[in-house]
């Protein structure tokens, strides 16, 4: 997997997964970022870096959210952006995934940033695809969501600076996230020195401990002297399935409060990628207090977006 | 309302209702606008005033014509858009409206057009949002819907130059628009002599003669010596409701046909906001005839939306 | 319609259909279409020739990957594109075609293109709709499709050269193809030495000799000496209408395989549309083989509908 998303140089070509990227090329991508946070707060939010190149937004699974940041990072590069929603195209004419994405060559295209229900979707066009485009993932299945993960790294750095100290926890439904799995790679990449996984058992992958994480069953030990705590979504779609019990039964066990976060260090940031379920798996207090960091994320996705399709960019130019 | 709408200094900073705007502010805005209906008829139809802005179209409730409008003046000014269908957003997701928000202004985008099916959407949007952040109502429930007034302002000022001298009414559904009730307050604002309401008095608000109107119920009383005469567009789905008897009932007691506009003055202009129902509110005869300028507001609205785009964003600059 | 086509100079203003336009008219295209394919190859794929030019893509039928190369082929030249999905549009709330053609013509938009599932719309728009505008149409009914047609005719030229020496095959649901109406024409008009068109009986028009072609019933005949193979989609729906058997029967009478496309000239190329139904019309084989110019076909038509769009409206200019 490494291999296919590097050129012969070794610099990043695809960006499908955090897995065997070393941390000189996660450090290149949270310093590319940094350069462009101040654009889009200039008056004139626009670079000419991509100017007519072509990024194509293959969204097999909807996402609003998402995919609005990939058009903004996109427009602030200059560059020209055609979203696809994939349920109403050819594919419903019967044409194969393969022959979309030939078709699309065809028409010289520059990226294509894909999200799809399917884990490994990413990796496959990468795989099949032109030598001249590049792949970026923006979620596939309960496999990776990497330029979530690298925001939330970015979000990191800004407060902590070093990661070698850091003790980090991530709290909730850990079976189900993709973006779990790719930031709990991003973070030992980074070398934190402790990441905590913290969920029901029926929330936990088997052999988690295998990840590089301690696993802990109960909210209250787990945040003893964490520097970051990020909470992670809850789908409401696990309540159905027997996985859970009431909403607020999951509040009562899991949830974050105030009394919990003061377990935690007191300059602990506290982390969501969004959307936020108040009540639920974080208390609104928390959310909208000192100690939350997740409008500062969101903003960071558009620079970590910007930095990820300009340097798959600029490399793919090295590589041809 | 009057306050949330303009800076310190008193200039525009949202728009979302014509209530509580001085004649000079809504001067200020048809003055702006007409330095901008050059551009649409220019070879290259393109200024480069918001070049890098961030305009977000959130439309709540579906219209192709008005987002149309606003995305086409948007381009010409060169911003970048994005619209948001909210029906497929994250608040499917169970996100409140206010994250939403919350996400996009964390986006650093500059200004929301909001239209919404619920009256207040966009001043509560307004209320809420970043400073940094103009609110543009395209349309909340039967509340207002001030840019469609003000292009209407400035159809009217094109062909009759003065306001103070002039006789208007304003034939159809009065209870459920939302841009007679904008309508009333621009002509009100901007001085003309005379408002006269007409409609069957199911379709007329209680007190509606404290709008500073006067009330008919007869078409062709009401004619006399009109200047200009703006139809309202019949909505087809009161017919169900029980408040109107059958289409050909209502043109033949309300419709505007070729005899009844004998009545008004010679050079009375007529107008409609569109989309026209040919033979319920309006004769195809007139719609198409000399006297028609509902081609003519839709080329203004153009240039309307342009001015108020520009003005917000031009005076939230002062204000910050 | 040749005249309404064409300027009283004889330019190219609008482009509904391939009848009635010369051989000195579609060189034109082909040539000014080769002066743009080097652009998408370019490191900055744009060019400003059409800088704030409004292109409006009206698709009364739904077409991911139409839509597509003409929002692509409007971005490379610079234009500002809207895509207005027509079923959720004005036209529901009961506006006539007519109407919704009026608004935008008043929005001061300079090119439709129209897709319609009904033969003719596009001549119907380009009757009605005001001087200042040019049609292209992108579709319509069993009519015609004449920029698919064109880029054919492009991916001819690209690899024989000349028109005057060539046998052009055509196999497939000739009957249903607004295509191959298309293609016909065009391959016509260029003067090729022979067009074979070859189907199942029940997929034949009436009278189809009539169009300059002669007609084949078996596919291993047709092939013998050929230049050009051209491969019709099969619409599946067609097998639900009792007008064909199985798929595998339709491959197994009609399709290319490898062992028929050897009675075909040694150089001949094989072209497709798009979607391909592969084991249906096609062998997977010969769609992915030396022959296939299928891809080049995808690049060709970007290509093609720049060079429409800069024709058209160049010549309007000229028509003022």
């Amino acid at each position: 997997m490494s291999n296919l998303q590097l050129t012969q140089e070794g610099h990043l070509k695809h960006f499908i997964t955090i897995e065997g990227l070393s941390k000189e090329i996660l450090t290149n991508i949270l310093d590319t970022a940094e350069s462009f946070i101040g654009i889009s707060q200039q008056q004139v939010k626009k670079v000419p870096l991509l100017r007519g190149k072509t990024i194509v937004n293959l969204f097999f699974e909807n996402s609003t959210r998402t995919r609005t940041t990939f058009e903004l990072a996109a427009s602030r590069l200059s560059a020209d952006v055609i979203s696809i929603d994939i349920q109403t195209s050819a594919t419903s004419k019967g044409e194969s995934l393969l022959d979309t994405i030939r078709n699309l060559e065809a028409m010289h295209v520059d990226i294509f940033v894909v999200r799809h229900a399917i884990s490994g979707a990413g990796h496959f066009i990468a795989q099949n695809t032109a030598p001249h485009i590049s792949v970026i993932n923006a979620g596939d299945g309960q496999h990776a969501h990497p330029t979530q993960a690298m925001l939330d790294m970015f979000t990191i750095r800004q407060h902590k600076h070093e990661f070698n100290t850091l003790k980090v926890g991530i709290i909730g439904d850990i079976l189900h996230s993709r973006v779990v799995r790719s930031q709990i790679q991003a973070l030992n990449t980074l070398g934190v020195e402790e990441i905590r996984v913290v969920a029901p058992k029926t929330l936990l992958p088997s052999h988690v401990e295998q990840l590089g994480v301690s696993v802990f069953n109960n909210i209250e030990e787990s945040l003893d002297d964490l520097d970051v705590i990020i909470m992670v979504r809850l789908q409401k779609e696990r309540m159905t399935s027997a996985l859970l019990p009431s909403e607020r039964e999951y509040f009562k066990c899991f949830g974050l409060t105030d009394e919990r976060l003061k377990l935690a260090k007191a300059d602990a940031i506290v982390m969501h990628p969004g959307p936020i379920n108040r009540g639920v798996e974080i208390a609104s207090s928390i959310a909208d207090g000192p100690q939350s960091v997740i409008l500062q994320q969101v903003s960071n996705g558009i620079a970590i977006r910007m930095a990820v399709m300009s340097l798959t960019l600029q490399n793919k130019e090295y590589a041809v």
